[in-house]
């Protein structure tokens, strides 16, 4: 799970913003700033270790253009991260780094090349197996500098001290977060965003839309700025994500979703508040079970995760959401508005970003969903106590309203 | 004027985002974090100029606390920074911060304290005069590490890395910036603000919409999530401002306007964006010669500023203001709506904040207007090309506009 890293501490008097510490350092170069690459790589050294993932970014020429501009540094090379970024690849990036003796890391693709280049920069650093970083079991006391360069609007990794780990052999997906491995430096520059395809322009919207979600819907906390901000950044989404479908190289709507990533989940829109996220955890259990596209699992479940939790507490703040970020009218009954808001967001899901809205429909069925419902508490060992408490039951009951729409 | 301090470069296609860098590396500290204060002070050393302004901070306890958490470290006082700080004050901390060979400069104050600090940790590294660092003839190689302790929620100096000094000898106030004075680390306590006067919260509000909006008022540009961001922000400002005035120690508005006027300036609102402010050049000049205060001659200005740049070109994004900051209605006639907006600005700050509304409440009558305007042309050479053209002419017709509401 994608936990928030941010030190939080209850404050005083209830249901008032909570005390935290907000320390994002990263340097973004954003739009045409590629020129600039090797002066941020050289402060940092001269021998760097490219991780990235397949043939995407050298069919859109982005490869090349980067490496371009490295031109001067020694580079090692590690292609072959694949989506869901898994362990294995980390420990061989490990041991590349150790044995290349690179002075940092340099990621080029997405949420999953960034996430596995964090493991690989702290393990690079470390005598233990990496899988204990992911477990929290080993702390991450050093890193090698990393620096990336962003190729799709998604995760926010580019700009968070968040990695996300899979391990297939014991079907686990596990969030870690260390400051160290917060990037230096991260190029973010929109066109290199054009060639992403339909389904992933869809998916990480949606990510993008939960990132900001998880951190909305909570209860007993004034955070009047933060949930501003958060409509603002989904307002955004809905308003770019149909754009950007329609016309791959719309350089506005490229350019907005992008920011909007990296704000969705580097702290702003969390700060103050100390809930923990609940659709990532119901979400990270399915794709380590079915390797499932993140954001497409995140549509799927944020509809009846927020019916399953609609009550006589919560439905407040999400007949908010369906005023304030989808322009629904005020009918005076907030249940009822709440269900609109939910419709609304589903079907925006559905409609305007064309993404499957059941787990039918990308191929799951029931079989193992008591499974996964069991492994979330066992692995917590305590209900989720966000928005609302989720017990196993919960979850179950969520999952299995997620088979059909 | 305080100037963007982001190197903006014009973008191929028209009308979109413009290039940024982003790179806010500021620890905030936010709530009762001043029992960490003496751990982050130490990682810069041992030896720290205090930096404050009169017996406020004395008055509210918030200096003996401070004093209290410092245990242990070797402080240098130097008080009595005052309002619309002076290159004079700053002479002199520099001069002290030479002699006693200080290790970081710690800024316990507003805006204007901070600001000294500023110029202090820029001067202390530095031969030259510190005027010439004001008037950018001589440019920050480096400077102390800077740290502050806010105790006014306005200026947003305490996440910038911008500073602005006035000179009473020749009528002078300018801003400058350098990154190497952009504060390590900033304490953002909100009860540290629970003793502000009424009419310095208010000014201070009115300060923070101000950056909002003088980032907000701009065209041809697609930058939909600032945008966004900002309305999220000014409808902060719209709901606490009242709420602080009415109850000075309620926490829950006290922290989200502080938060918010951190993210007013610090280029989130900015990014993107490549136009010069406005309001706050004619408001630097007012306060140059008057010594008024910022935020109030801000609140002032702007008024008659939209009012006089509204046009076919200007009305949208006017009427927009109104639509989705005061939520006004939508009457179909832009022109229209754009004035009831600036009419709901104006009354928020007369009405709700309690401002006053026109130079003559403040004393200033039409004598040195002209004077004004001709020094504001005369120093930037070029007309004001922001939100509309201003040149002499409009900037006297704004500020003859603004004698009476």
């Amino acid at each position: 799970m994608k936990t928030n890293v941010f030190g939080y501490k209850g404050h005083e008097s209830e249901g008032s913003m909570q005390d935290f510490i907000f320390h994002i350092s990263t340097k973004i170069l954003f739009g045409e700033k590629t020129d600039q690459l090797a002066k941020e790589c050289s402060s940092y050294g001269k021998r760097l270790l490219l991780v990235y993932g397949g043939e995407s970014v050298k069919r859109a020429g982005i490869y090349d253009e980067v490496l371009e501009a490295l031109k001067g540094l020694e580079i090692v090379e590690f292609p072959g991260i694949e989506p869901n970024p898994r362990i294995d690849s980390v420990r061989e990036g490990i041991a590349l780094a150790k044995k290349e003796k690179v002075d940092l890391i340099l990621a080029l693709g997405g949420g999953s090349v960034i996430d596995a280049a964090k493991a690989i920069a702290a393990g690079a650093r470390c005598e233990d197996d990496p899988w204990n970083i992911v477990l929290g079991t080993c702390s991450v006391e050093e890193a090698l500098p990393l620096g990336t360069i962003l190729t799709l609007a998604a995760t926010g990794s580019e700009m968070d001290a968040i990695s996300v780990i899979s391990n297939m052999e014991t079907k686990e997906k596990f969030g870690w977060s260390s400051p160290n491995v917060l990037p230096k430096f991260s190029l973010l520059n929109p066109r290199y965003t054009f060639s992403v395809s339909r389904k992933m322009t869809a998916a990480g919207v949606a990510d993008i839309m939960s990132h900001a979600m998880e951190n909305y819907f909570s209860l007993g906390e004034e955070n009047y700025l933060a949930d501003r901000f958060a409509e603002g950044l989904m307002k955004t989404c809905i308003h770019y994500g149909p754009i950007a479908l329609e016309d791959p190289k719309d350089y506005s709507a490229r350019a907005n979703l992008m920011w909007a990533g990296s704000w969705a989940i580097n702290g702003l829109l969390s700060a103050g508040k100390a809930l923990p996220w609940s659709v990532h955890a119901l979400e990270h259990e399915l794709s380590a079970f079915y390797d499932l596209t993140h954001g497409v699992g995140l549509a799927i479940l944020t509809g009846p995760f927020l019916r399953h939790v609609l009550s006589e507490q919560t439905k407040a703040k999400i007949a908010q959401f369906g005023y304030n970020v989808f322009d629904l009218p005020d009918s005076g009954n907030e249940h009822r508005d709440a269900l609109k808001a939910i419709e609304a967001l589903e079907d925006f899901f559905e409609c305007e970003l064309g993404l499957p809205m059941s787990l039918e429909e990308v191929g799951i069925g029931e079989e193992d969903l008591a499974t996964m419902a069991k492994k979330i508490l066992l692995q917590r060992g305590a209900p989720i106590m966000g928005f609302a408490k989720l017990d196993e039951e919960d979850i179950l009951e969520i999952y299995k309203k997620s088979l059909k729409r």
